[in-house]
């Protein structure tokens, strides 16, 4: 299922990911999964993750899960709630949801006991090198200033995921990168993979786009040049 | 709705209320509510909130929502999401997710904007008079040291109930009181409602007891006396 | 000491008032203070806190302290340290370092029980009356969005203010009220005092000043008016 | 200066390490450093950081700094502050004082560009690890279960302190290694040395010990056989 370019589509919190859209926007998600074969995930919110969880083929991942076991922890997100609800794996540490450093340790571990994949974000090549030592399934690089912007980091700034791949390599030679922010064309896509990501995050640019069916293919195609 | 005694029961993240046990436990609570008429709400997990909100007629709430409106807020709790999922009202500040006053605040008017149910949480006296101050629509004290030991707040620390409603009332004189911490029996209940509150909000009491519905049962009987 | 209108200076980490140049800020602050009787305090960083208080003759507050006791609490701020340093006061929930609500109001209990005049900062009228609702020995009013602008809150938000006086005094008739946020000239100052005000907290307006003997001696000329 | 086993006293918030007491038990650190020419360095608050670098020649070291260059950050403690005061160094996400994994990347760049020596705590080997690829010039490796206890680490859980050294060991070669938590005899530092560390941080060990300089001076002993 990880073979080949990965696709991770972060809904965040935004209205056209939300309630009803969730489930629609997966399903343009999954359309493209079938048609083109590559790798596309979806990170819903969890009010909706069981919603979206039931009705597409493709995985699902948490926007964030806590660092807890069951017990009394009113408002945290407990692993075994979200992967009951249908979640394969979770995001963790996004530049819009930091964590302790040691938060992070323990949700990696937590997810591991739970057969859930970690995708951790990093904002520099420094920091993907450190969560790189704590052996999660994948690092995602997002510099937090390109964020949103439309510019994308494998244009703007490929130094810097350069940079991730060199660090993170002389530390864990398996951990899958993704790199992220600012990915709105296919090919920012093409470029992210040539400089040795194998996959990318992406938000805003699928999300709030017109016509994300179309982005999400044309991002597909882009990845497999 | 809102009349007569209240009990609301907070699910935190034990396996107790936990995926397919969310909605058993709500439904358990809802025979309550058909067979005695008496308010009882419940409080599961996001990612449970929408199969409990199907499952029953009852009150469901969030256990937290985020001071956010759409936007990119990835691991957070938009109300509009736990809104669409069924939540008619949602905890806040609960002693286990204790949020910045600035916060409070501002969840309470997003609560309020989306016609939501605020409960606001608060540790003793002072500091849900400061609630009160901004016109929840339910505050529950609860003191800490109390909660999770079936020690109830009711009996071990009356003081700290009527103080609150004296103080409370100084500043609001409609915000619905309830208290909570090891409210455990039906006594526990009836004294809660002597001493001048309006419920309980309940959770290891209910949710990690043998029979949670003869639990329930007991409370709504206890509340009528 | 507090009688008539107060005007507290925020040193902030701005480098003009740190290291040495806080002793001498100090000095300007004490030298405006014995030409025209103005109660001027200053809030320089803890690092400089006791070279300050050893130095003049005014009223030192440190920026924040911590809601501890005595104890293992590495990195923290006790009360007894500030005040053994010389601090007679502390700044409190400053929108740059925001605190949970009951955070707030431990730390009040514990100003109190060291003799300390506590000033809690707040963003908007209805924090303002949570605030008051805690009783501590004077609130701050300053909308974020004004801070370090240039732009007087005293002038371009006036509403804010009043409003803020007549939330605050349903709650409190004794807290003292100060405002901030964008003051950088006397004629600012005497907006905030007939706005009804009893002070002003300032920073930026001050730390920052080409001469701030100057703007300080401005300010106290413009209180007396 | 950092050659040879390095003793470093964190004196967190205690009583009998804040105000005047500060610079006596500095004294007495200092007393043992002549005496033995061990490395001997002392991290106290920050109201007392200037009155204690200025009454010992021993290394003085910040319990905590920001990430934060000079600016709007009430409240916040500023590298050039604690520098300025005397500060050769700091600690860094004590286990009473957690980071979020960028903010330890942060600051540790802040210190280098200070020149400051960076302590980064880390609460177990995968941790460490992670902190390791920050490169920072040591990491303490503190169980927090056994802070505060008198049951030594290098005693009880041996394997933290060695696994701990092979996993920094694989990703860094240069950082000092030091460790911590329950260290209270002498035969407590000379096992910590025995697995491998460089030195010991220690806490309630040293401060609330009946006579902090015979323990000092047993510790110092003890780091040289």
């Amino acid at each position: 299922m990880k073979k080949g370019p990965i696709i991770i589509v972060n809904y965040k919190t935004y209205t056209e990911s939300t309630g009803k859209n969730a489930v629609e926007l997966a399903k343009k998600a999954e359309r493209v999964h079938k048609e083109t074969g590559v790798y596309v995930g979806v990170a819903p919110q969890l009010a909706e993750l069981a919603a979206v969880a039931k009705s597409v083929a493709i995985p699902v991942f948490a926007q964030h899960i806590d660092p807890i076991k069951p017990g009394g922890y009113t408002g945290h997100v407990l692993a075994d709630s979200a992967k009951e609800a249908g979640a394969v794996g979770t995001l963790i540490n996004h530049s819009e949801r930091q964590l302790k450093l040691s938060d992070i340790e323990q949700i990696i571990r937590i997810a591991r006991e739970h057969d859930m994949i970690s995708v951790v974000c990093a904002n520099n090549p420094s920091v993907s090198a450190a969560v790189a030592a704590l052996e999660p399934n994948m690092i995602a690089i997002e510099p937090p200033e390109l964020i949103g912007t439309g510019i994308p980091v494998s244009k703007a700034q490929p130094e810097v995921i350069t940079g991730t791949i060199k660090l993170v390599r002389e530390v864990n030679k398996k951990v899958t990168i993704l790199c992220g922010a600012g990915i709105s064309h296919g090919a920012d896509v093409t470029a992210a993979l040539k400089l040795g990501t194998q996959g990318v995050l992406v938000a805003s640019g699928i999300v709030k786009a017109k016509d994300p069916y179309a982005i999400i293919r044309e991002f597909a195609d882009a990845s497999k040049k």
